[in-house]
């Protein structure tokens, strides 16, 4: 299942039933778990010119999809799934479940919790720090100099469990986006977001609290989003979300 | 012309006079119209593991360059030019003469009509519908999803014909943008945009016409912009649009 | 040190000491300096179908990374490094010790000075005219058109000397952002940026001297950024710019 165009280095660990697509490479320093699907012209364990490879170890069921570069020096939990174009830089600590869309950035020195969703073309500065559970949507920046550019005062942003930002929103150096809260689309976040909270704008404003969305259908509360959005986590997870809210009316 | 490291798998139909480049793949579901060129490192008829494959036709004279991704399932009307690294995926319907700019992002089930053009980076959320003759620019996304993470809600943005929409804006789920309106840059379009007006800022306001804005050479209004904009037209849209226009001064 | 997979056409002229990684394109109008090494998967001096291929020339040391495209008609100075997935396309004039984050996209017929620096994912329109020392941090677009979509009327920004673009901002076309100043990330700026001055927002308004920002540790102000950050460049240049500052208590 490893296409003969395919370059796999000697030295890759490479699980049983892993598939590798054409032209793509494999380096020696890279553990790639059992039943992972990789697309044709992708890149994985990438080292610069000069420096010591170091270890890239990709758990068991990972999909990565074609033209997706992962550098050394990443720990990546099982069930990781990447869109196309996907850059992965290096010393990054991620969870179980992690998938990421389509020409996401994820810049290096971050750590990322279990079943964390990016969609497509997110931008994650070096030395962010993300719960669990997170929600980023399509052209989020996640920055870290707070007098671009500087020295030595790199300041990354820390996203809470549950939180979400929306569409094209950035987050200013060395914030928290708290808990459960929600940051829309198009805002401009200049200070901390309480947990739980809503903020939106240029800069963000305290809008309330996001439980006071309600969904469309009248169904209840939008959030927090596990209440009613479930698809994707495993049984576990879910059960005991259910349990959290057992008592609601829905 | 099919270079010999490309793979064009057995049950490809592909037309006379079509180029492929290096290190391309055209899978077996893909039926590529004649005087086609595709460059290099792209992927043509992408099926996820598992799934049936199912048809990408694209018409003839086609321009698709490097490193670009198209799924099975969609079917692309004549003279499609792509820049590098775009995405399309599964279940579109576009037109004639679609131009899109290089590492933008169509998310499937959307429907494109004639001659649209989106320039690069541009994000198209999924059940989007275009109509004829809109213009994207750089970094739009056009979102879906109400209260995201949610599921059940899709709403796509439906674009009219003409609509301009100008670079880094974003237009919120479900929204319309009328017929020959401007959407300014950097604009959170949170409502309906009137046919015939411009709007900007975030939220979006209507500022007016947008016929009522002129060109910097003292020729006239700049909108519609078809009344002075008409490169790359086919010549039965030109002289309907000349004669459209045929009372004015110009 | 060229792979045996990489295509590198008769007439090309390749210094001594280059290295082309696996399935990389190196097209005959193409000259690479000495010691430049270049990742799997780009391709380098790409020309149009029916055009005339015009020269490429990248001086030595460049470090061009995976799956970027170089068109031909470019000359650019030693020191070049890019990210993943770069383009920089046609008619470009470009200085020593350029760097260009990942998927970055110069669209052509740009002047760049030297030792500039763009961050990922930044999209600079045809016609800019960037000075030297110039920072773009992500996201940031450069327009052109005044009246999208008009012929005729390109109008280029021009980003002077020290200027720094921060994350997610767009200037207007036909702007000039002043040397030493500061745009403030997330803004839309759609007048001339005095010189020296700081502007931030949705239309981006000045708020007043960039110098009168100070860096977090309480060691001065933090612009003219080179007051304090010099990493990276030659010694030269830092030499000068510590005679500049050399009067202040730092």
């Amino acid at each position: 299942m490893i296409h003969p165009t395919a370059i796999v280095e000697d030295g890759a660990i490479v699980g049983d039933d892993v598939s590798i697509g054409p032209f793509s490479i494999v380096h020696a320093n890279v553990t790639l778990g059992r039943g992972s699907v990789v697309d044709s012209h992708c890149v994985l364990g990438h080292t610069e010119p000069g420096a010591d490879p170091v270890p890239l170890i990709i758990g068991a069921e990972a999909r990565i999809r074609s033209h997706s570069v992962l550098y050394g020096g990443s720990r990546i939990g099982p069930g990781l799934e990447t869109g196309h174009r996907v850059t992965i830089r290096e010393d990054s600590e991620i969870g179980d479940g992690f998938r990421v869309g389509t020409v996401s950035d994820l810049q290096g020195s971050c750590s990322i919790g279990n079943y964390v969703r990016f969609h497509s073309n997110v931008h994650i500065g070096k030395c962010s720090a993300i719960g669990d559970y997170v929600w980023i949507f399509p052209y989020v920046v996640l920055t870290n100099d707070p007098h671009p550019p500087s020295d030595g005062f790199l300041a990354g942003v820390t996203v809470e469990d549950f939180a979400v930002i929306a569409t094209m929103s950035i987050v200013l150096p060395g914030l928290t986006v708290g808990r459960d809260s929600l940051v829309g689309a198009h805002s401009m976040v200049n200070r901390d977001v309480r947990p739980g909270s809503v903020v939106a704008g240029t800069p963000a404003v305290d809008r309330g609290d996001a439980s006071a969305i309600q969904l469309r259908d009248g169904s209840g509360p939008a959030y927090p989003w596990r209440r009613h959005f479930r698809r994707g986590y495993p049984p576990e997870v879910v059960e005991m979300w259910m349990a959290e809210f057992a008592d609601e009316p829905t």
